[in-house]
């Protein structure tokens, strides 16, 4: 029976509670720990069985974060390889995979900050769209390294995460420049490079990210300033090696306009897009700075080929 | 000196009391023929020197509008022309011809309407950005026809002009689907026929438009949609064959977001871009559809080569 | 009351006993011809009034082959703008008229042949699509002057009018290959120009020509090659300045397969498509070589502006 | 000295009897099977001098054919590293071996069809070329699956093999609608997604299959209509790793056209394009979806560098 | 008897003596005027056939520049349509005619300067290619108004013509940098606008220049640098209207290397190359900024449809 | 205290006496080799500290050549993964390692060779800019192999490596034609393909090689012509992958002109430029060929992931 934690944890991503790829993966492996910690199964297949049950509760909480599935998987899959059978041990494995889920999320985003970072030079005019921390840590490490750049920041309609992406890089001191999503292509020719975070990386190195990102990219493209994508490696998804297309969410219409006010109108909100990877120069991973066509590289070191495994 | 009309016309002209590149260019046709015929002048030249006072007043009020201009000059260039050198019929000539400026200005729509109307077909679907009296007289046109199709209408940041646009099609009974501005590309795959209006055409066909036209002009050349300006002839800019630039009026940023709550984050604020031809299928004016490239054309048929002009 | 010539004539247009562009506006002019030559009208109006009607008669004949209205165009236009009130007068007018016009569709494509000519070189790869007079014009004038180069031919499916390009071109001697449609990008790395004629040319220099031009060109353009299309005068396409969209028909099935031996399977013959002015380099017209973009040049000298007409 | 089976599995080969990658390769791994059972050797030396032998044999009766010295290497390479040096064990491992490839080979074409199946929608409008059965598996498990879209067959001229494929679909209730090869580019406004089957994959992942996949590809480029080819992993090309071009076929003029029918005229048959990689989305193999840039990793892990072969 | 002048210039041209497609043109204008004034004709034919034979002379003399031919043809054309013939007014005529080409064609570099320089913007970074008045007289123009920026200048390999303009721009203040001809594409990441000169402009808005232009206009297209062309409009190619092609020069092999130093080894001096329209943005001429779509309007104004000429 | 010989090594790359990737890495091996050697170090720790050392001092010689670091990367990872640390046998050990690397480095060249030359067939016209030893090795292999193709080289400014290509090229008897590099565009329709070395090839598949080089690749892409890159192994940029920059080396001006010539004018002389990997059709490496996309793989495969190295 799935303890508390999970029950509460499961709710809070599904209400946003929790929010962003990084956290929700990190909730998750935090809310295994606790049901594993808590558990009062007498032998391994039933901590196991418990565990199971958990992690199927935790990923119908959003099923499209892919950080929320690969954190049950790191965690699981761990306990499946375990030559233990003693509960006690299989305890102790679960808490451990766990932290170590947490720990290498945390340190990859720093990670990637200083990885990516060395691709930032002296007078560079960057854009960047909605808000990501991954981004926001290979500009920070970029600045107090002592780089002198520049940044334009899209309003990023319609729930305005600019605001906060500005804010945040006004704060370290960066100079910021905020415009509305449709004047990327009017300043895109001063551009030397954009840089933008992701939700899930698909095995043929298309990035999932906010809406807008795609046209941005193709604007870039356009001027040829250079694309960068800043993702961790669990937000490299599975499953699109195997066929599955990300779905892409449609979100409420009032976060646009008062429908009300719009008789006849309809109003439609998709929440993410998807950037071709022809269009993406490079995706920044804690591993190192791959190009997108290398997505199903990462992909298979975490999860082999198809046919080596039956489950799915 | 100027009378009254003509610096109340300039006034509302300036503090975009009168707007819109039509009835900018209307109301100043109408305030050169109130000079006309409330001028006290005694002989021929008096009354030409006034008037070009006059239009200059009125060219000041709004530079970068190009139909305030080509009205004037439209006035102007009669008078010049006429040959008889009393001063009672060179007034007549002033009040008619300011009096055929509107006139054409008020048919050019709806003769655009009618042309334009024939390139949609039964399920087309149609995207639109902004608010242009020429577009919405081209759907309408079709609507009422019998075609039947659909038209996403983005929202249009910063001022939104985009609700204004869908709210006039929905009263037509036009199915009108609005979005936010980053999503275009996202529904760009389902659209054939993009249709925008411009407030001038260079020389090379390029479209100055509200802010956001020159991306979705990318997006719609990379999907291959069609991509449909429709502008009146006045509207085409004599200058750029000489080598002048459009100028792109940068406007207040408040109109993007308060900048108190934006400490150490500068806004800008650009209301035009510029499309350049070769995204811009074809241009529907009230002489014809023309392919960009044949803008130059249409500008030297009122205007001339530059040689043959001593006097700019 | 129109006369055995205009109807006789008009039925063998509509049963494709008279085809190709070129013969068939021969035809209507001859057909105008003759009635004039028959009339009874007593009267300059009634003459005009009964040759209006034949025109109309044939006009409706074919409504997509633009050759035939402006055939019957080309003869109105000179009565309507005759000074003349006298029958015998205007009667004659319509015999010259309708000889002129034959006369010059004869010497349009010998002379497309001259400048066309010119554009080829000793050692040049050229691919021709389907079978056009003015193509072959350019080619035999080619040859004939002494150059010398090779062709290649498509089969032109589902009617396989290659087969009889293939043979013309090899009785003059042209070292002739033949190929199937689908071979085209597999030979176009091998190809300098290509040359095809075309059935319509639209104001924006849009050519409309058999199925699969539009493909080849854009093989053409993938690989540099350039592509040229050979269209006398009288095939541009004047309603296309007034946004009429070319009709594309679509013939009988069986000239694909027979729909018999197929249940369950649709079978769609589009019979023509179109080249858009971007993957056109040149124009090759009787009144000399125009890039696509001045189509819409020649339409206006022929028939003006949209405004300058009441009568549309 | 070879066996019976081994000399008419060649001749099948050879004569186009037995034909299609997959089978092919089958045919050959099952004709080493029968010369492993039926050998008389009396050391594990002597057995494998003879199955070279026969791979030898079976390979030079089609050399074209990737999957036929895939299916020769699959069964050699494991007698090679067969521990043992008993004839018996050696046998049984060749037989073991040749069965594993046949078994392979058949669930591979499953498996496509279960892995792309994924990638259709409701609604889609599909095109495919020529007749595969890797593309025929993935339609109909997404038909099957309930997945509604409506699918374009070409002809496939000259041998109309896409008139084995709308029958083919036509029976499973898909709805197909046939064109003739170029009305491609006239229909794919409308397409959504383009699949195609293939011959061959190079290392740098261009696919080479029936002459015209490579303008389709480029058609759909630019419509950016998606591109998938269905691959097993066995049509994977390894000597192309070290620099082998993949040859292309040119077949008898006659399946073209009467050569007697047309002096002076030559006739070409290729009968297979190479399409580059940058013009395809995906490869759908039976380990998973891969960009094409990833074929490499795919004969990679087959074959290995060429560094480490010395037998090359 | 054509007279000395003529001799004498045709030779200079004919030795590259005098060089540069306008001093040319300057220079034939100049002996025609030598050739009328010392004539010893005693009436009108006379005058006419001896002036012919002087054009002739002086066209022989380079061929391929088309200021040359133009020339003549300006003083020539004038003749023709005279209407008097009286040899004293014929001479007269011919005087003032040769009189104004030069003059036009020396005010038509200042105007180009005066136009072009609008163009240009503070802090623009601008690249041009081999040695162009008109280009220096644009760049001199903006400079000397106040405006601020700086110039690339490639070196122009084989004859370093860079070199001249490097010097000429750096007496003028410009700020200037040299750099080989191979690393423009490195620099253009950084350049706003190119603008070279011309040596011909053909009927579909080519440009015909110095060898490494149309390389250098590629390169700006990627980069999404504007592309401009400064060209008098007697540079305009009316033959390639009907057909012809611009003969590109090929040059002594020695301006590039001693060929005695390479054994076995061809070298080739192709001394212009052939920007096409797609890459030009404008054409700057002394009637105007006009797109190269547009070449044909200037041609067709100055010398008419092919049909209206029998003469060629 | 580093040896005589590493002293010397390190100056003579620094001085260019030593240049060229192949040769440089193969010096600071052999020097290590001799610093090995000659050590006095009594036991392993020291060796292997005078080892870095000298590691150190060479690397610093000339930071940019990649070939550098990664000739002494070899020779210490040897010796630190060694598991003896008995001194005699980690002398050995570096011995070993050095002359292996020498000797991978001579083989790799010859099997380029090998292995590119498959890629050329009879009636090739193949371009080549600058001076590579493996670019001739492909090319001398492929001819004496009995092939028949035709080779244009460029001048390749300021340094003219170009005629020493020729003149090597002319000694095999290969047909060779020198040109400017202006002149790339030009000849460029008439080639097949384009074959270059490199510097540094970086994770995402871009290579370094000497300016000029990425302009003739976006020709190459331009005209569709294939572009090789041949590289060994050893030039790939581990670095890269952790974000570093590939540094672009000025050199010094005097290369390009006499500064002393050009007063007020700035010189400026890039070495190298970066081709991005779109532009690229494969790389040649000794372990096969391989996209650009597939670089990153060679890199982990020599250096693995970022995160398990801590040492970088």
């Amino acid at each position: 029976m799935p303890i508390e934690a999970v029950l509460d944890t499961a709710q809070k991503i599904s209400s946003m509670e929790i929010r962003g790829a990084g956290k929700i993966g990190r909730a998750a492996a935090a809310a295994l720990k606790a049901a594993a910690e808590k558990s009062k199964a007498r032998d391994a297949n039933a901590l196991l069985t418990e565990l199971e049950e958990a992690g199927r509760i935790l990923i119908a909480a959003r099923p499209t974060a892919v950080s929320l599935p690969n954190a049950v998987r790191f965690v699981l899959s761990r306990l499946r390889a375990a030559t233990s059978q003693e509960v006690g041990e299989l305890r102790k494995a679960a808490v451990e995979a766990a932290g170590e889920f947490v720990q290498n999320s945390l340190s990859a985003v720093e990670r990637i900050g200083e990885i990516g970072a060395k691709r930032f030079s002296d007078g560079d005019v960057v854009l960047t769209h909605c808000n990501s921390m991954a981004v926001n840590a290979v500009l920070r490490t970029a600045w107090r390294s002592g780089k002198r750049f520049e940044v334009y920041v899209t309003e990023s309609r319609p729930r305005y995460q600019g605001h906060i992406t500005a804010r945040q890089l006004a704060e370290e001191g960066i100079p910021v420049t905020m415009i509305v999503d449709s004047a990327v292509r009017y300043i895109m020719k001063d551009v030397d490079k954009v840089i933008v975070g992701a939700d899930s990386i698909a095995a043929n190195g298309a990035a999932v990210n906010k809406i807008g990102t795609a046209q941005i990219a193709l604007i870039a493209r356009e001027a040829r300033a250079l694309f960068f994508v800043a993702a961790e490696s669990y937000k490299f998804h599975p499953e699109t090696l195997l066929g599955s297309l990300v779905e892409i969410e449609e979100r409420d219409a009032r976060e646009v306009a008062d429908p009300g006010e719009f008789e006849g109108v309809k109003i439609r909100n998709p929440a993410f897009d998807v950037t071709p990877p022809e269009y993406i120069d490079l995706i920044i991973t804690e591993k190192g700075i791959i190009p997108p066509q290398a997505a199903i590289m990462v992909i298979r070191e975490e999860f082999g080929w198809a046919l080596s495994s039956n489950r799915r």
